[in-house]
């Protein structure tokens, strides 16, 4: 709804953005005409780029174009893009080019509200996540692995309507994350959280969700989860900027009702929201 | 320049193939208002969609907006991208969505003529290749390995001009496949070609060479290759279908001036083109 500064819904078929998935994003909830953590999200966009060796524009920029949208849509949730830019034909990036700035709307999705307090339904996708430091963290628009693992649960939903995420695993059978999430285990009073240097993304609710373990004299440990170690935790939930915390309720042989530490997160969560 | 078959040069901002590099594309050579093996290049789309779960646009469809763009541009490069089309918020893809259709043009690129002679300077990118079964093979729009390893190749350049492409590696060491070509070693009379069940994109020039060697009674390998094998190989050489075939002169240690099999299999190549 915003390119590059100006009302319009298209972009250029020469966008590196579209030709090879050169760039990044940032999904931002949207409450009463202020985005959520819109630090910690223009913190986790200028590191995006940084890894990508895209020029992030400048905050003052951004923060004026937020303006101009959350004024047409203060409640919801707002995609910013930011691509490489346009750029010859082939492969190599030139290094003048300006980014492209994309911002779109779109309305809170309509899920359950038992989902947070109750808990969801979690599957293990079959596609597997293979090692790539070198973009690993990185929220980039390279994510067909997303959407053939969103493919798969949408299979399943069909059967069973309750599944509301999938999770993923690498390659070594370590559980990494979410679809659309990251993932979090308590397991005798510890709060752990796969290590990321891989594979996966790297979201802020996860920095967050770290920040309160630290505050909380929590002890936390990032480090590579078994698929099988978390089918035994006390807890197992998920994050992300649109559905903040959701315990998993079931996940295979997994099964709880109760999510002591979850609550007290999720509470945080909210409570810290601006 | 045409999209969904209307000249244009801008996709939308909802469009799956910026969202998620949720699409395939085609690299044509087009020569006097035809595209060089077309249906070579129908059946790869088909292929490549197929293994996405995006529904192929039907064949004299393409084939009428391809006339179209060949009018005005008889004599060049054509891209021709299909993306998974528009969908609701999130990865989950649906079923329904029209592909996006998108066609455009540059001019040939300008090499020295001797790289296909004299053959080229290539070295070995740093990034390596995961292995991803899932998406090998496949020429989808998640590019960023390759644009990462062309920035490599780019900063290199700076210092030696003379360096055409590199060659990447997976995790295992294994040499798969130029930045943006396929490769072949002769080795003892034998014709070797990078085993790409885990990684890589498998473009249809490799395919022709394949069926050359069938057609020559000349013995093929599709197996692994380890860069050591490869450095000691009789000859090394790249195809793709903008530049034809370039035989390899230099790579680390790998110094040849005689490509015997490379010539004859580049002029077979260029005999055939339509």
């Amino acid at each position: 709804m915003l390119v590059n500064g100006v009302p319009g819904n298209s972009i250029s078929i020469r966008d590196r953005g579209l030709l090879y998935g050169d760039g990044v994003f940032r999904t931002l909830r949207t409450v009463q005409g202020k985005a959520r953590h819109w630090d910690l999200h223009y913190l986790k966009l200028q590191r995006d780029c940084g890894k990508l060796g895209i020029t992030c524009p400048e905050e003052a920029l951004l923060c004026s174009e937020l303006d101009q949208v959350l004024a047409q849509h203060p409640d919801g949730v707002v995609k910013l893009i930011v691509t490489r830019g346009e750029s010859a034909r082939g492969y190599t990036p030139s290094a003048d080019a300006p980014p492209t700035r994309i911002w779109d709307f779109s309305p809170l999705p309509d899920y359950p509200a038992e989902w947070a307090t109750q808990g969801i339904k979690a599957r293990i996708c079959s596609l597997r996540l293979p090692a790539q430091p070198r973009l690993a963290c990185v929220k980039h628009l390279n994510r067909l692995e997303n959407v053939l693992a969103a493919a798969e649960l949408r299979d399943e939903q069909s059967c069973d309507r309750e599944l509301a995420e999938g999770l993923l695993l690498d390659t070594e059978g370590h559980l990494i994350e979410g679809i659309r999430s990251n993932l979090f285990m308590v397991s005798q009073g510890k709060l752990v959280t796969p290590d990321l240097s891989r594979c996966g993304v790297a979201g802020i609710q996860r920095g967050r969700v770290m920040a309160w373990a630290l505050q909380h004299g929590i002890v936390l440990q990032v480090r590579d989860v078994m698929l099988e170690e978390a089918l035994h935790a006390d807890e197992l939930f998920i994050v992300n900027s649109i559905i903040g915390l959701w315990p998993i309720r079931e996940l295979e042989q997994y099964h709880r009702g109760h999510f002591p530490v979850a609550k007290q997160i999720r509470q945080y969560l909210e409570e810290q929201c601006r």
